[in-house]
């Protein structure tokens, strides 16, 4: 099967314009299929602030009452991924920037409310993709870039999280395509040491991960992303790869610079 | 030639939740292929006043400065399209929301400073569409739903007027289809006196257009708009309809309420 890169960019990348100019010009530089999924950044928070809608956050996710979906909406939405849209165009990428309502992309489902009420946030799961849609359009040469916003099919717009978004497109898609799915962070990959950039451990696998959790090596925030990436092997992705956006090109072709988490050791 | 409707909503529909949704129950209970283009209306104005950035216009057009395209990408290419393609989806209407950015779809070019500099504001003509684009779509029975923005091609995104761009629409897909532009606006139609609004006009073409002007009878604001659509028509679009957004299903289905601009009397 031909392969298919599904990259994910957040807040480190979006919020520093030389920083994603030159991520862009990277990625756009590798041949293949893409599809680039974005988070929001600081934007949101800023533009929220002058507008006087102040963000919450509970457990590091954004509660999303009406007024901070308008903002959302807007910002990535309209402001981030047109913006990146009209820089890869200019680098010659034929992008196409969608959110999960435009042609039913991805039908999300309104968080329920348990202990915290997160608002208008939605959770989709990879049976919520339209895939003929996301091949038609990879097969015509176009490369989807997808803000964090879903819908629930009832005129509602959701907030969703970008990692949950890319991966599930990944997992919906690894029946077609051979899947590689790339976080791109702030450090180079999944370090055994914080404190030293060059520990990046270059394989996870199921096996390897209970030994590293044992160990206690790894850091508190990593080990949802290594859960969520290692489901994402199981459910059907080639590997994922956890790594700087810095690397991106080496990442994607083969000369890897972070963490590979695969299915099997 | 099967019909491909191209309807253009301004301020008057977009600035009222109510008219709004009324307008797309109508539209999307009309059979066929179509394609929607918005206007920005109000909520721009609003946005930018709530974040400091007044709106400034000079002969109606607005004066596109770095921080106004910024509004304007978040609002028109954010807030309202995705809005309107959630509704629509809703609605069982497969929408899908683009800005001229998006797959290349609309070329524009920056206005050349005269004795006004407008800015990021764009110019757009018909062979600036991308009409492989827009047909694949639509024959994937897509509608899209576009943003009154364009880009450059050099990674710049421009504001561009949404007649326009509904305008030079219909001229590029009229080989493929037997195109009719309807203008959504405030009255029933053209009206010959404008305190009544049954004096809708029913049918203007080159040879009682220039009747009319002599007359004196139509309002000033009325005479670019017909130019335009004089020129649509001569450039290949089956007929232009002006009417209310009220009587978009019956100006669609043939029981014309509006004004019909023709090739010929």
């Amino acid at each position: 099967m031909e392969n298919l890169f599904i990259i994910k960019i957040g807040g480190n990348v979006i919020d520093d314009a030389g920083a994603l100019a030159d991520f862009l010009r990277s990625l756009s530089g590798v041949e293949g299929k893409k599809i680039l999924v974005h988070g929001g950044g600081k934007v949101a928070t800023q533009v929220g602030d002058q507008l006087g809608i102040a963000s919450q956050y509970v457990n590091g996710r954004r509660i999303t009452d009406a007024a901070t979906l308008e903002v959302v909406t807007m910002v990535y939405g309209g402001l981030v991924n047109k913006n990146i849209v009209a820089q890869l165009q200019q680098l010659g990428c034929n992008a196409i920037g969608l959110t999960g309502a435009d042609g039913n992309l991805l039908r999300g489902k309104k968080r329920a409310v348990k202990a915290i009420d997160y608002g208008f946030a939605g959770d989709v799961l990879a049976a919520d993709v339209n895939r003929a849609l996301l091949v038609s359009l990879l097969e015509a040469g176009l490369m989807p870039v997808l803000a964090p916003l879903t819908h629930d099919g009832a005129g509602q717009l959701l907030n969703t999280n970008a990692d949950t978004i890319a991966s599930v497109v990944a997992v919906a898609l690894s029946g077609q395509y051979t899947t590689r799915l790339l976080y791109c962070f702030e450090k180079r990959g999944v370090l055994r040491d914080v404190a030293d950039e060059d520990s990046v451990i270059a394989e996870i696998n199921p096996t390897n991960y209970m030994q590293l959790l044992t160990e206690g090596v790894l850091a508190d925030g990593m080990i949802p992303k290594l859960e969520n990436a290692l489901e994402a092997v199981k459910a059907g992705v080639a590997e994922v790869l956890i790594g700087s956006a810095k690397d991106i090109a080496a990442n994607m072709t083969g000369e890897v610079r972070g963490t590979v988490v695969r299915r099997e050791g």
